[in-house]
């Protein structure tokens, strides 16, 4: 890291003020705590599995690689290379099941609503008709007939074997990129068959060949955005609303004690959307207030949050965001919280002592939830969602009546402005419903070119967003516009970059660009799972100038990634063409081979490559000189 | 282990002489071999990853958990016994996701030869009629419709969501278990449904409770079982016959060099079936001739070479099962070897370097195969099986010319003679297609009761194959009938174990019984596919009698698993009621609330429980008081 960063990090575990003072009142009630764990864990590292050299797979390990002694394979006969893929390539099934998992509720959701068995309606049909005209549904049919119908060819895509073709990914791949796919190998098939297939080739002695597997890596990833992400970000956008941009509010100051507070954490928005719709009803207020609250609120925390964020609007009801993961164990502290909700990562093992202590109760809403000392598990079914919010609201009401008596709020004053919502829709509007105007300023140079970040938050590189927050400052202070999602993405909201304020951050381009278009320098697109979105705005692109991704002037970063989806989601920038820079370093360096095939070798294949780095200075100007690059082939100055 | 064992294995890396003189000249030759990178690995093993203490998942990792110091926690907050547990169910999703490709693998396959589009026929048609008839599909219609129809319900059943009602574990599950499954929340979707499921369970803050965790490995064992196995066994009886007893030759003494040999290894038959058609005309053996070759052999390695066995007749030109998976490089290095097709484990990484030592072609037949310097890849699709069997025939016999004059071969003198193909239906014919007298004689006490053994086989606890077998010898001693399958099975074909001489070696009762029988005193029953071929038999044991699993004096055994399809196998057994002796010990002690859910609190859920224990002596020891105190329950002697 640069000394100026050092420096500035000295003593902090955050970049965020709120989460500093939470954290001053955890240690004082002598919680244990995820930045106190991190200095503990910094004690007892184990430099094999840094390295990705090791391997406890099977009874006749667990085996290590030592390159400098006489272990250069496993027992089996694994080497270095291999080994670490394959670690690196479980870690991606486990993202793309999750993201499976996301769509498989999106689909069976969609068709529930059609069948008329869920609260919630088809909000968007214009945007249910274009997908449907996209995949070959007929759209001269009753529109909740149209819903199941494209419910079930999502479902089947899905599931799509070897040898069969994908709709989705022949629909939604970039033009030029599809005969790339094939000749190499990685062209998908539905991303439920990708991980069966993948998880398998895992096993022990079935694939020791590094570059087997991480081909079958750029093939779930691609699998996964085309056939998972794509279709559930469309189907949210159906079922709740294409995002739009609009004011929010964020950081820990959202919360008042005085109201019975839900809050719903996580990436599926089920559960909260059916209880945010009953919270606006009087009869739920009266209800709080009859329990001596100033009514009921909701509450979203992370991507859960994000997803309520960009589709509805702030009122007294849905007071906002409040962070990103790290920010979960300072909001439970602040003693505000009577339901915290969960249905998936980040959902942390421990918050149990902080539910005892801050009196919060823990329910689980999905079939994949899991923390010791849950209080209730209302495994999430379409047809019982209703339900659901119901309960859920019965619950944080009766909460409320302890919790005011027994603990003693304390809330952070800090309450920051964002720009939610923004989509490939969104921007068009703001460009005047076509793609010119954006292809314009960049052919001018006033916006050198656009960078994706996705991401998460982590403590290896530096204190919560740091790395995140300071990389996203030098890229705009370089005429790069940056499309957000994730959890970095939180981070860039709290620090104040995705409103107009942040304007003044940004280099003369770019600052012209986003005054004449009334845009912040940093566009929050969403979550980590609308990687598949932000995708689509530059395949829209790149078909629009009939060239290919890696001809673009675009990178793509995830400077504080932490868990396992984030790395699929780099798997597949690299397969779809992209400059992908990644911190911390993943568990890989010891395969020195791999290494090599990964930041260097792919670039010849798929046109990506991952580039690391953990400094946020070097990074953006490693990032910048690739964007120039790129723009010099296409004859741009 | 007992001392008179650490005496005999003194100085022995396998229990099998001609294991023990391949890797005399492996050794000589120089070559890197699975024994030695064994011992070199002892030297620098983890002990945090031996107890499942250690954790490299996200990048605020690797955490270890260190039960003596301050580290009681990962980063993220899970504990040790989540911490073990997690790993662990990622193990056996990799082991569900194997059986499931294989499955999927079969019931395409069924469904392309019901179109006409393989060279298999259905010719097992009173078995396809059984099945349609035991799901609900008509049996009044053409055979080969009624294939198709029955491989797409397969198909479906594999894909069945959460909340939707699967057809193959309500026909096959035991009467009284399934009331029992659903009570505890794991009775099971489809297992393409439950990898998902667990595999997002698994990623980083979703699921940290060890119990919950736990019930997703029993729910996934379920479904691996009734969902995939089950019916891709039925098809490959359907198509390649059901197993009926017969007598084969085994051990690395079945290699001539003068032949062109293909060896099939893995697990899937379909290569190695399609082959041996073509090797069986005289076209084919005419080719070989011309060569310079006596002829074209076919050989069986491991799993798919019991597949092949327990159907096909030996003769002179399918001429056995060579051993198992540690038997693999010592095959490869007896230079008789010239073509080796590889379509699951275990493949182990480093056997590029005996191809070219003692010039083999190394030949991938499937999707998910991957070893550095493989010669050839065909990825396995039903309608291309017919040419990749002539290709295989191709590249052998190519293969010999070259191998002939530049390869001394060197086989051991060894050949055993074995009884395979036990089935559910061979056993019945054998018992005069009733099961009473199989119960009449275990309750009049002269068969104790039966151990089902499936298994891989380990270094860890013992020479190559010593647990399995001297644990075996104490189990018939003590009139305990064993139904073996996998890996260890193959250890004990070759140990002599599966034929009419080893009735010298039984209790006397269990002698009294195979002699009247006919039977061997252990029955092989297949590979560790076979596990639900297994458990047929023993429902229908239950069913017979009304009574649960757990009541029944039976157990199972795992003394050398090795990979991750054991670990899934022996977690079904634990959910089906089981006794479950595992040996080596998995990686989980560290979490000691979870060792004593899984040995002691499961069984007061399912009845069944993992037992663990490193000595035959004391395993069989306890096996025995198991089945004693059920007999007496049972109110039998």
């Amino acid at each position: 890291m640069s000394e100026t960063i050092l420096e500035r990090t000295e003593g902090r575990i955050s970049y965020h003020d709120s989460v500093e003072e939470m954290v001053k009142r955890i240690r004082e009630d002598g919680m244990s705590n995820v930045f106190d764990r991190w200095a503990s864990q910094e004690k007892i590292r184990c430099k094999f599995c840094l390295e990705g050299m090791s391997c406890q797979l099977c009874s006749q390990g667990p085996c290590r690689i030592n390159l400098k002694g006489e272990q250069q394979k496993g027992v089996c006969g694994i080497g270095p290379d291999a080994m670490a893929m394959r670690n690196m390539l479980l870690r991606n099934i486990m993202g793309a099941g999750t993201y499976g998992h996301h769509a498989y509720e999106a689909f069976r959701t969609l068709k529930a609503t059609g069948e008329g068995k869920t609260p919630f309606k088809i909000k968007d049909v214009d945007k249910l008709k274009w997908m449907c005209e996209k995949v070959g549904i007929n759209i001269n049919q009753d529109i909740n007939r149209m819903a199941v119908e494209l419910a079930d060819f999502l479902m089947t895509e899905m599931r799509r074997g070897s040898n069969e073709s994908s709709v989705m990914v022949d629909v939604f791949a970039p033009r030029k990129r599809k005969q790339i796919w094939k000749d190499l190998g990685i062209y998908p098939a539905g991303v439920e068959h990708e991980e069966q297939n993948a998880v398998a080739s895992c096993l022990t002695n079935v694939d020791g060949d590094y570059v087997s597997l991480a081909k079958k890596a750029l093939r779930l990833g691609l699998s996964t955005i085309y056939t998972a992400q794509i279709g559930l970000e469309m189907v949210q956008d159906i079922l709740f609303g294409t995002p739009t941009p609009h004011e929010v509010n964020v950081d820990l100051g959202i919360m008042d004690p005085d109201y019975v507070n839900i809050v719903f954490n996580g990436h599926q928005p089920w559960a909260g959307v059916a209880t945010l719709q009953k919270a606006r009803t009087k009869e739920v207020q009266d209800r709080a207030k009859a329990a001596g609250a100033k009514g009921l609120r909701i509450v979203g925390s992370i991507e859960t949050g994000q997803e309520l964020l960009q589709r509805f609007e702030i009122d007294d009801v849905f007071v906002g965001l409040m962070g990103n993961w790290l920010a979960i164990e300072p909001l439970l502290a602040t003693g505000t919280v009577d339901v915290y909700a969960m249905e998936e990562n980040c959902s942390p093992p421990s918050i149990d002592h902080y539910a005892e202590k801050y009196q919060v109760t823990l329910v689980g809403v999905s079939t994949i939830i899991g923390i010791p000392g849950l209080n209730h598990m209302i495994p999430y079914h379409p047809d019982k969602v209703d339900e659901m919010a119901d309960k859920l609201i019965d619950l944080a009401i009766e909460n409320f009546k302890k919790r005011k008596d027994k603990v003693k709020p304390m809330v952070p004053k800090h309450i920051q402005r964002a720009i939610s919502g923004f989509s490939t829709e969104a921007l068009l509007n703001a460009l005047g419903n076509k793609l010119d105007p954006l292809v314009d300023v960049i052919a001018a140079g006033k916006i050198k070119g656009v960078v994706a970040l996705v991401n998460c938050s982590t403590l290896r590189n530096g204190p919560h967003d740091w790395n995140t927050i300071n990389l996203v400052k030098q890229l705009i202070k370089k005429d790069i516009l940056v499309v957000a999602g994730g959890c970095g993405n939180h981070g860039l909201e709290v620090a104040g970059l995705c409103n107009f304020d942040a304007i003044e951050m940004a280099g003369p381009g770019l600052k012209e660009v986003c005054n004449m278009l009334k845009i912040p320098p940093v566009l929050s697109f969403g979550t980590c799972t609308d990687t598949g979105r932000i995708s689509m705005l530059v395949t829209e692109i790149a078909n629009h100038l009939d060239v290919d991704i890696p001809d673009l002037p675009i990178a793509v970063t995830a400077p504080e990634w932490m868990e396992q989806k984030a790395t699929i989601d780099g798997v597949f920038a690299v397969a779809y063409g992209a400059y992908t820079h990644l911190s911390p370093t993943p568990f890989l360096t010891g395969g020195r081979d791999l290494v090599k095939l990964l930041t260097e070798d792919v670039e010849g294949l798929t046109g990506g490559k991952i580039v690391l780095g953990d400094d946020p200075v070097e990074a953006a100007d490693n990032i910048e000189a690739h964007i120039i690059s790129k723009r010099r082939k296409l004859g741009l100055g």
